[in-house]
């Protein structure tokens, strides 16, 4: 990550009178707090939280994945499940595993996608390449549905399958796994840290039965194990959650924020081009403007306002302008004005 | 991992008949659990355990990081500290930033430490190199201090210092931190897995200042942060435990089963060699057997006992067997019956 843009985030996150539009965080008020305390509560003291564990994780938890990803309509068995250290773990994973790659990952996507894979020690483009990863159903930072499935699926590729969003469209379509269609080039990535909490983090990789022994010992090199405290806790949570009742509400809080933040761009800076979101927790703005990013930054961070520039989601950089402005974590009624202010950061950064 | 040796732990660890002397699992009874499941639940529904944080973690628990290594003499700024997925995530952060290195780790050592060093593409070598990586104080799996620290000091190469086992030797002597005396060669490494819970996965790593900035980008790429939960629960238990009257306790109990274990190791297999153990959890008995290793671990199973075999700390194989014992988790009153129990199996097993 850019040094500049993180001590900018860092200085943001200090100053509660700015206005958050920065950072992937979903929304506290929309996590299972009280029932999540109480599953801690429960397991605190017990050998299946403190003690070490095996490396693939839980038994409740994957079979609760498999058992979801079965509804959808792909049938997966529990022990082709890893639990990771959140979806960025999978990824690293994954990552690992493809290091002589060349990886697509269209104009831009997630930041943390790309130090995976990358890091990894995979070749980057935005087309092309023998792999492709794409982040299913809502694009992070798109917010709407990536490429044409029936076009994925005509390909023979390696796809690596994040379905950090997939569950979090507004109209509550929610698609078959790719994983049910080509499961032998399917790395599939899913978490609940967008849903549940990110705290714990917990995600989970389904890699290609070839690779699930090889993926199991970068697991096991990685950290041993996911936190044993953190999956006990989610295991007994789960038992009881009615997790699409909570999904229902996130998706319905997100869209009418979404809807606020789409009004105050339409009011504020009428002439940005963006899709609207059709789900998730972030809306993509592209621009003309040409110009210091960093300088960008700063002066919305003088008015008031943080938001994440754009260059960091690019897998090639690009001259002109684009910001990702999230939505689910400020207060509702403070949305507006942040649009407001990062108007005013645009025009007095353009002068 | 030899996929036939964990096919065996993994039944062994199934039968409750089984004496384990396998594996690095800390004694349950030692950890507070009373304790630490009054910090989670007291965190459990807080923002810091639930929200996303700093991939270089909590800064409390970096302060008491930092401090613990002051009172042993190394100066050591919170702000070098960076909080890890256990000890085992720590090595392979160092690894992925010494993967052009060779990196000698003398005759046998732990097995995660080769799986983290050699993954991430280092050359691993019992002796010579530019880099080396040692278990201080009480080495594992052998039990007792490594080489003198005047000769390591003298040499000029990079040094994996991992600390998981340093203030459990039973004379209660706490070695000066490697890193005071050479700060900009050492990659230190600890973690909390020993004492209070393995299954929090919290851990650190202190690397030369030159490389903290990889270092931290490395971990992000990996997972993002460490467990909130787990890192919030653990800066709530640390500002009221004792965990120098933990440790003294622990020294005394793993100390007095250390010598139940030296006893039957003496009545019933006194031919072999071993040192007697310094501290820490583990005896390594080297003998002079050469043969089927996975047929003396099956025949050890058969006759209710299991330990881990030597050839995975290896990292040049031996023709000669060795065995690692772990005093730490079967019942204390069980230990002599395990050592009788391999007496049995050995003699079958040679026959």
């Amino acid at each position: 990550m850019d040094r500049q843009i993180d001590e900018l985030h860092r200085r943001a996150a200090t100053r509660p009178e700015v206005i958050g539009l920065a950072g992937g965080l979903p929304a506290l008020d929309l996590m299972p707090r009280a029932e999540l305390a109480r599953a801690l509560a429960e397991v605190a003291a017990s050998r299946e939280a403190l003690q070490y564990g095996w490396p693939e994780g839980d038994a409740r938890l994957r079979t609760w994945i498999a058992s979801r990803l079965a509804t959808r309509g792909a049938d997966v068995a529990p022990e082709r499940v890893i639990v990771t250290a959140g979806a960025q773990q999978a990824l690293a994973i994954a990552g690992a595993l493809l290091a002589t790659r060349t990886i697509a990952v269209g104009d831009a996507t997630y930041p943390g996608a790309l130090a995976a894979l990358a890091g990894a020690g995979a070749r980057i483009v935005a087309s092309g390449g023998d792999a492709r990863y794409l982040i299913e159903a809502v694009s992070n930072p798109h917010g709407v549905a990536p490429v044409d499935r029936e076009e994925l699926l005509a390909t023979d590729g390696t796809l690596i399958v994040d379905e950090a969003y997939v569950e979090l469209r507004f109209d509550g379509r929610v698609p078959r796994p790719l994983l049910a269609d080509a499961p032998d080039r399917v790395w599939h990535v899913g978490t609940i840290s967008k849903t549940i909490s990110p705290g714990l983090r917990i995600g989970w990789l389904v890699p290609p039965p070839a690779h699930h022994a090889a993926a199991l010992e970068v697991k096991r090199a990685a950290d041993l194990q996911t936190s044993s405290v953190a999956q006990a806790a989610l295991a007994r949570l789960i038992a009881t959650l009615d997790y699409d009742a909570l999904l229902a509400r996130a998706r319905a809080v997100y869209a009418a924020r979404a809807r606020i933040l789409v009004a105050a761009l339409r009011r504020y800076l009428p002439s940005l081009r963006f899709a609207e979101p059709e789900g998730g927790m972030a809306v993509w703005l592209e621009t003309e403007d040409h110009g210091d990013e960093i300088a960008l930054v700063r002066t919305a961070l003088e008015e008031g306002v943080m938001f994440d520039p754009g260059s960091a989601f690019r897998p090639v950089a690009r001259s002109s302008l684009a910001l990702r402005l999230g939505y689910a974590t400020a207060p509702p009624g403070r949305l507006a004005e942040g649009i407001r202010r990062l108007a005013l950061a645009l025009a007095r950064w353009r002068a």
